[in-house]
């Protein structure tokens, strides 16, 4: 159990989403010494039952390089989650650990979908109260080329019908305007394969300050620009519903007229973009492979996490990996008739 | 004169521009039949005098390749207003034309200062009421080798400390991590080097969502990368903003208590966020080029253009290319000895 707050996070949340969901089992993989006087204090609880512990030695740290991470991983908490899929123990794995080892052991461990260059990392951003957009690569693939593209377009159409129930889901490219010369060399290869795959619906180029205005279902780039960009956005949102806040000293300084004003200003800001806060919709998929993994923030806190675990059950329920299989084979072959 | 209001835009603004520099001149240059009557409107005024209109044939359009529209150049606005300054007829051109153009031509006719490999396209980011943070590549450059970011990083300090005086500016460059091993080869090579730079008061890698936290004086990327930031920031402050704003009619529709409530919310809204409006920081600065060249908005309004006037006089006044010279050719010869 990674993450920069570990098990006092996990542990808990782990908790919360057991009481959603009356049918959840859930393993815990991590250091004993370290779960084990968290969970003590929920012993009286009866979903305590549906919850295992398996005991591993080490943790993986965020700051050491994917390859390395691979090399010294084994018994840590992050590979033993992933070989508790390979032997039917598990139906997903969430982690809150470090993004590029988890990629590199998923790869490792549970293997591609065949025909999938490199899984991405994806999530599903609300643009307004009921309309989500699928974005993907967040930071998996740094580097892309055209073909990792258009395979994440695949993927992300995929996603948008299963897990939002969209039908024939819009499939954008994030560039930096939209004519079809602008941008870089791998983003006009995959605008051109794209135009010329009748099963996705290709609507063409879509810059960063569209991202909200729910002009497309899927919206793919490399990971660099769609950690940046996603990256972007809640770093102005938290500044923003920060703002709103005040310290207990500051506010009880107020008027009475006044503290009512704060009220009903940050109730009216709290029903409008709280959505857009992280903690909301944390939890990336990563698609692409044989089964589910979903990473959460490093940073999540309990609610957050607990957001994470959700989308593990979405998919499951929807059997995204599989979909994704068929739907990839369904276009190749098209493409190769 | 491009953009996409053209004359209807720029004239305006440049009539206000003039009323606010008393020893402001400007050459407007452009097709006259377009100019001249959006110009008769402000006959009256005495500060036209301070106004010419230049005249030319053609416009540059927006989408158009950046070769293509260098070889069909001649007598275009953009091209004549840049070869006005080299004729020293003028000392800034500021443009709300295609970027890809501006930049070429601006290479071609006014050349890039000795020992810059690419001019980068940048702006004044207000993170604060009172700090702002200096981000390249805006977009002129998509991909960037690391010694083009190093130069982007020594351009940006010398604007930091030029044009909002600020001693020693904290340079960073933008990245997916805040760990050394992170991210793109350019961005560690670059990383490598400006570590052993001491003219630099470089900090290391900031994360996206760190962008208006002030933490850094300058802020270095890619221009690919630096696009989408901006404009995904741009695209969430727009909806925000957007979303405080309510039609006549239905406003005309709220009780009195709540039109107080919302006159208040605004009031406070735009009083905390407003500098973040694209339109209050329009104007990207061209540097690394000979003289001062200003890119604005395609979409950009009255009050827009003017903020990118404002920042041609700025950028005059400072002498900014030839600062950045002098600071060049200084931590070259350290790095030589």
């Amino acid at each position: 159990m990674g993450g920069d707050f570990g098990p006092t996070v996990t542990v808990p949340a782990a908790l919360e989403a057991l009481s959603l969901h009356p049918t959840l089992k859930l393993l815990l993989v991590g250091t004993p010494a370290v779960i084990m006087p968290i969970l003590s204090e929920y012993n009286k609880l009866s979903r305590i039952n549906r919850l295992t512990v398996v005991p591993t030695d080490s943790v993986i740290s965020s700051n050491i390089r994917p390859g390395h991470a691979i090399r010294i991983s084994r018994n840590t908490s992050m590979r033993v989650a992933l070989e508790l899929i390979s032997s039917g123990h598990a139906d997903a794995c969430v982690s809150a650990g470090n993004t590029g080892a988890l990629m590199g052991l998923s790869k490792l461990i549970l293997k591609s979908i065949d025909g999938i260059e490199r899984p991405a990392l994806t999530t599903l951003l609300p643009y307004s109260e009921t309309g989500k957009t699928v974005i993907l690569d967040l930071g998996a693939n740094i580097v892309c080329n055209g073909e990792m593209l258009v395979q994440f377009a695949i993927m992300g159409s995929v996603l948008s019908e299963q897990i939002l129930g969209i039908n024939n889901p819009r499939v954008a490219l994030l560039n930096i305007g939209s004519e079809e010369t602008k941008g870089l060399d791998n983003i006009r290869y995959a605008s051109k394969i794209l135009h010329n795959i009748p099963l996705i619906r290709y609507i063409g180029y879509i810059e960063a300050n569209d991202l909200l205005m729910g002009k497309s279902d899927v919206l793919v780039c490399d990971g660099f620009s769609g950690n940046i960009t996603l990256k972007t956005m809640e770093g102005v949102i938290r500044i923003i519903l920060s703002t709103m806040k005040l310290s207990g000293k500051q506010y009880n300084k107020l008027r009475w007229f006044t503290k009512l004003i704060r009220f009903l200003l940050n109730k009216y800001f709290f029903n409008k973009f709280s959505r857009l806060h992280p903690d909301w919709y944390n939890g990336a998929h990563l698609v692409g492979l044989k089964s589910t993994v979903i990473k959460s923030h490093g940073a999540a806190n309990r609610r957050a996490f607990v957001s994470a675990i959700k989308q593990a059950i979405h998919s499951i329920e929807c059997r995204v990996p599989e979909k994704i299989f068929t739907r990839l084979r369904t276009v190749l072959s098209k493409k190769d008739s």
